[in-house]
């Protein structure tokens, strides 16, 4: 189970233009977390798009928040930016399986959903600022794992 | 945002095995859930493997359940079946996001992935028991979409 790297993208261009005073770049943004600068603009056209960002155009043009961060809700921009949440083929157009009319692991799947979103929306960007000079100086070849860290199983009971 | 197939096949499987009281074999499952037999096979290893099923061997040899439904927790078999949970970048190994000591999407993106795993804990097959009759007749083309049903944006606040 993954989130979308547009999705992954999204949440970082935020945090980034969150954290400098100035126009942001996509040039810049993308150097600094090295990912790709064509995924990047059309994440940063989405967000736009969206009411998150807002563009200056020109030589010296970029993209900084559209609202201040805490109007910026982590649930809302994952709604915008996750192309689906089809957990299981029961969620989706083509679904063939036959059990569907009664099967009740779509409730839980969609309970679980619920669960998952929930928690970003209970967060804004301003939770989540970073200080500008963290983005300065070299890129390290290995940066530690945050995650996955998984409750430890029966932990819920 | 999207479960492997795997888990999705693996629970269908386990409610498959559940609904009769023979054994079951792959290509049945397979038919039933027009989904691949080659692919539903490794499920069924990986699920013998881990202790949910049990395989009987010859001609008229099959899977069945190796517990009592009741004794089969759904989260624990996402975590036997689930590849990764790597939501985001920095929950791989691969990871050269530069915020990543101090950016603290990663503990809300955990927090969103214990709520997730944690809804699935609270069940057993048990739970999800299907009628077997449910699973006989034709095929339909088209089967009712049971998701995904986001909460509304700021429900959880």
């Amino acid at each position: 189970m993954r989130l979308t790297k547009f999705s992954d993208y999204a949440l970082r261009a935020l945090v980034f233009a969150a954290s400098t005073n100035r126009l942001a770049t996509i040039e810049e943004t993308a150097d600094i977390y090295a990912i790709s600068r064509a995924h990047l603009k059309k994440v940063v056209m989405i967000l736009t798009h969206a009411g998150f960002l807002k563009g200056v155009r020109g030589r010296l043009g970029g993209y900084t928040l559209a609202r201040p961060p805490e109007e910026i809700n982590l649930g809302a921009v994952l709604r915008a930016t996750e192309a689906d949440f089809q957990l299981v083929e029961c969620f989706g157009p083509g679904n063939e399986c036959r059990i569907s009319r009664t099967c009740r692991l779509a409730g839980i799947a969609n309970e679980a959903l619920a669960a998952f979103v929930s928690t970003f929306d209970r967060y804004t960007l301003a939770d989540v600022l970073v200080r500008h000079d963290h983005f300065l100086g070299p890129a390290a070849e290995k940066q530690p794992v945050r995650g996955p860290y998984l409750p430890t199983a029966g932990e819920a009971a």
